[in-house]
């Protein structure tokens, strides 16, 4: 129900067409959803202005294609996730525009630009942990984020994110991607001002538990102002440097 | 080595007091952490701005109470957190202008006024989560942060959280305290646009198993934008809040 | 906003006490929580029937015993779950009609009688596990329901749950509360054709983790038709009989 | 020992063709079994009602058609759950009017129809949980019992499951399939007033350990009326949900 | 029914006083567990001839006492186990001809003697595993086994358990006790060709996990011929190694 | 060093070859292991009396033929276990005599008898458990020993385990393979009075951990007189029934 | 047997006093502990140098005490771990010259000094780490091993560890004392050459998991060189550097 | 910045070229790591001395070919550790020299021989266990230490590890790789006096939980003097044997 049936419902009974009974009748059973949540949706969408994400892991490449071929034509960027090698080749036969990144199981085409203020550093503690930072960098390039990254630079060579550290400080978040036992977060929390989201992932073997040590590991980081996201969710903290470079868009 | 011992150097070595080899020993052996990471250091409190904050768990009652006045003596505000019960005892005792949160573990006296433009939400889910949001509540406060707070809004009575989604839109970041299996965050943030930080509650008993399974659910949300911290640790959410709102402060 | 209040804003309409614009900044500006979702949460309170419980543990005994002082002034049945001993022993001072069972941490008092039609069985495998049983029973008779009981029918002893598999024909829904292995649950689930509740209870010692084996075997059953809720959680057990109970009432 | 087998014993001790003593020494000998639990077996699939299951995970193919066979033959519906791909190619070759699923792992016939009264939900949070929520509905439809059924109605957007929240009014229980932190089944439960059976799926990647962090989750819902079943088993919810609806089949 | 109402009801079907009908009717309705299962529980009774042990840990201290004067006062031996502080001094102050061994929890009254053949061993790594060992050595001494016992032997000075190795030869069993990683175990099935039972216990700190540790690592023996108990079950050690011993008893 | 050349070593003193001192040094120098460990080893194959088994898992194809070709030529008899599908291909290819049991991943080849007095029972569960049954019932029918089993007699349906209790009141041991909740142990413990002796089977899903619920459940047992191997360690639980049915073999 | 013991027989056997026969006969039967393992032991205290350390964790006051009582008397250094509060006052009470060490639990007095060459680096994270840090400084001093020692140079404040890795150069093994994500481990072993023993500790909360989680991010450590011990366990680390440094010792 | 360029800017201040003030801008403005850790990182190299390895686990056989030819070139030894099958025989096509250990998933090509003082022992229990050992002993060689190996000296047959313990006394580091329950590091620790270094590996089944019961148990090892390394990390052990060895080959 729009302000305007409403409205009009509101005139017919000043009018008298309409009983207060009867309107009472239809505000009652008027469905809550209809009213709050259709809207509540529409202004989420609004407010966060954060444009659609395909999630592919459970999806057929057929119905990728589809999503894929729709949000295209209807001049959106693009953004595929989680990609199976199945979902990757048929997009790429049928949609050649659409730059395929194998490693971060990513696709993506970018038709129009919505630059925000802001930038967001990615660092990773080693090579390969390289796909899942990567996965966050063409996210945040996604969102119209700049961004600077690093990889490779875990503590066990420190002169390498002790050379970096003035870039750093340019920074509105900083995501840290890192396996093992992650100790690359806490050294850079301890080194910058920004909010820093730590991704664990899965690399590893043996007690690395595919990961969850790592998970458990960080958010028992000895630093102050490191916050955690799922195991190789690169996207996750991409969405939540957007979600922190959004407000920040918003002050100028 | 100061700039201006440098600068003094450098003179002598133009002046030809001290020949070019000479200063190269000087330079060369001069301890890296002497210059740079004292700098470094004194860089690190600027540029974060952020107060220093007691961590009280392992320090004994008389430690606390000598810092604590060490602190307020220099005009600081104070700030302890994870005190035992002896020591907030101490420290009432010996500071009586000092406010204690006994349910929260934390003692708080603010001499000064350092505002940071932006709001914080701290929402709990359950009143045993009170305690925690708390923490995380009178930590923004100390570093001169707004915060608006609804407790008890858990998801088994979803009209008090759709409450307040208003008020919700004007926080820059929401901090969701809640125990159990955390679907208060999840429904936050897909509510919100801010960054949500989740702080898990070692609230619930059973299979909560302290806390460790709402850790797990909450990295697991089913909505992108949450970041985790540790369990009950409202002075680390507070703290990744307070590194956004900073970063909002640089832009006004 | 009542629908009273909602019925007589119509009503000004009608009459032209108040316009249609006027009515419409009302109904616009009215939080749907203040319509909608006190509706939806009374809505939820009538259809549920279930009346109010106090969930104790985190309370303190002043808070309860002023709650519950209050529920028993409106007439009301008063349960409490999870009571520390200080709360038990101020409610019993407080309020010496409330009725206390110690071992299971509640407190009744029955004020008034509404009987449901069905009944529910509760079992448990060993006398440690009688208080968590206990707690199912209670709230089950607090929810107006009539229970079967028989404790300690473990199957190592195999004739105590086959010796009443008659009995438990009747019932409508059969509790099983169960520590150790949870063997009890399955060999039940065998001999009725009723839903199984089971409850894992924290009782054991060594490889039983505080319940947590328990849980997961339960969950495991290899007889079809047992479901699972918290260790030791008596009064989940019986909320969720107690839903199944209502279902049946209203077909009577 | 048939009753007819006692009968005609008895009967020749009436007519002194067998002593007491040797009637004694028949009947203290006779197992129990052959008596009694054959009895009792035959009594609890007339009691249960549930018409036979073919459980497929560890046979072979060949073993699955020859039962399928069989039980097609003597003109009883057919539900085989966990098929193998294999036994699924199997069954499709040699019972082409079998239904296959291919993503529920299920294959289904049906012959006569046996109608129970009552209506059961089923939901589920993301189309990933789809499979096993299909696993869920299909076993039901076996059962002879009317679904409700919405998908991809998980809490990220609340609208969704607010939406439907009439519909479920009418259900005599809620099935709710969900990965991740299994957030639906808290919010479901808070809205609805029939038992809720909550569906952990091994969907999700990371900390979700194939769906023990769900599993946990679930167990802790901060909403009563919530009970669990194994990881994936939606024909376990749906059994349960069956014993349900048998209870107020019995009413009617 | 005893066998002597069975009997006398025979022998009126045989004069007539009673109709096979009559007869079947009572047999037919008769419940499976009055004749079956009683007497079921009293073969075992009389099948494992172990006699009653009282299990302690969640009885009252009055509640243990009152059986435990049973037991003696009808001349059965006495065993208490899991005995908590305040039941042992209950115990003494009653029934001062009990023994109480504290540090294992036990509480023993042996006024008859039923030897049996065979002889078991009771191994403990190290001091602390002690209490957990006695328990088993004294429940032996309870069944009427010969027991051998020699405490702090583990693997750090291997010289002890190579010491004693012509002495293992002759036993029929071997209890083996061990905390921390459990070494004893796989070294004493290396040396003996009799049946090994470990018992885990919780002797340890940190990683151990209470026992946990030691739990897995003994069911991962090297050695082949080791069986587990749960953590710290003294107890259900001694009563599986007299079960052994009860077959050779049968053999003599 | 032999017993014959310490002999002629001593004759060699007594005759004067050798002075005391250079037999001194002999002695002092000649290591333990090849007077006492080499003895001690081959005593412990006399005292074991158990044939050498081919564990196969880590062997390539070629050296399980080789091994198992010299052992059936010096007239052995062979079991392997835990054979992989090639091995167990080039097995029958090499040494067609030889018996392939391939869902236990077994080859047998029996060339001599040396039975044992004892009989053990193997039983389990569900069909899915007949793999790691039936490696229990080949090795002990490789070790010369009498079994008895039932297979797929789980609880769920009770009267398949009590139809046959009084055949295992012949049985030495009872070996009892479960998966999922394990609650054939207890109930098994409870029905007879030889040793139980548990195996805990990978077979299920979700919670079941891959078997370690099953393990944690089954040494949870509220029934004593269970002791637990490894998951899936048919083989394990074989050779403690050996073990049990060898001490019975010295008493005949 | 002693060496004199068995020259004594063979001299005898020279002589003829004893014939070939009896002397085999002796050795044969002499149990090759008495011999060997006594040797062993005795050699093995010789080799390694360590002298007795008492571990005072489940010994009662009275038995430590007459214990050190005995080595102090013979002039040996006394050290004892894992003191309870009431051992270290019985301690305190009858032997004043002991030193107690409260927080590490220790007690010491060196009456002698045997120093070995070589140093050893024992650094901590956070203060809270102190008495375990200590537990390993004071036990190296009771091996007569030179310390280093910096404590609170976590990385959040990375400048802390840079300014003494010129000091850390010239040890001989680097001991890491660390709670949380353990990451200070992994930054000394990039700087420096030497072996680095990783001391996880059971300080911090939630999901620490008392250490556990340290202790797998630990061997997770993403640099080479680190080895680790259980939790909390200070005297092992510095047990394995005094193994380390012993063999420094012996080149000299 | 070099220390010649450096030299070059103090001359040109000395000549009058550069003023004191444009010097301190420059090195004000340098950055730290180009002088202090690009400094810090040669030294690195240069102290430890230890070649580089590489790690070739998540490298495309394109790059480990690349890499090695590079290394090969420059006349250095090459070392590639967990190698994927195509890059082990991507590196045997192009590079015929080097040798491929397949089983350890290394690839060693020595150039040149740079021994180092000592001897370092690796031992494994059983032959599953040989690979990691094998990466240990491999990676030692690589180092240019020299190895003394003894494999599948489990503790099953203690007579084999007690063989050769004269052996071990003459090492300076013990690496000890075991699966299963780990008991041969307790033993071998108690016979040596040199640091043990212990290697679990995933080599088991069941509760051995791919080597993390193994790891757990290895850390609670009975025996003083064993550190531990992660799961099959052969090369972890090699280089803090290597470390310790270097330090050796300091003193002499």
């Amino acid at each position: 129900m729009t302000p305007e049936a409403l409205n009009s419902l509101l005139e017919r009974v000043a009018e008298g067409d309409t009983s207060p009974a009867e309107a009472l009748a239809v505000l009652k059973s008027f469905p809550i959803q209809d009213l709050g949540f259709a809207c509540l949706d529409h202004h989420r969408q609004l407010r966060q202005g954060s444009p659609e994400v395909v999630y592919a892991e459970f999806k057929s490449p057929d119905e990728i294609v589809t999503i894929s071929q729709a949000l295209i034509d209807r001049g959106s960027n693009l953004l595929c996730t989680r990609l199976q090698p199945e979902a990757m080749h048929a997009l790429q036969e049928a949609l050649p525009k659409v730059s395929i990144y194998e490693r971060s199981r990513l696709a993506m085409l970018l038709q129009q630009t919505n630059p925000l203020p802001g930038k967001v550093a990615v660092l990773c503690a080693g090579t390969s942990d390289i796909p899942v930072a990567e996965e966050a960098r063409l996210t945040l390039t996604f969102y119209g984020i700049e961004t600077y990254h690093r990889y490779d630079v875990g503590v066990a060579g420190l002169h390498r994110i002790l050379g970096i550290q003035e870039d750093l400080q340019d920074c509105d978040a900083v995501i840290v991607v890192a396996g093992m036992e992650g100790a690359l977060a806490s050294v850079v929390a301890g080194l910058v001002s920004a909010p820093v989201i730590a991704v664990p992932t899965s690399v590893g073997y043996g007690a690395n538990l595919q990961g969850v040590t790592t998970l458990l590991s960080l958010v028992n980081s000895c630093s102050a102002g490191v916050t955690v996201v799922n195991i190789d969710n690169g996207f996750g903290a991409a969405n939540s440097a957007f979600r922190i470079v959004q407000r920040l868009a918003q002050r100028d």
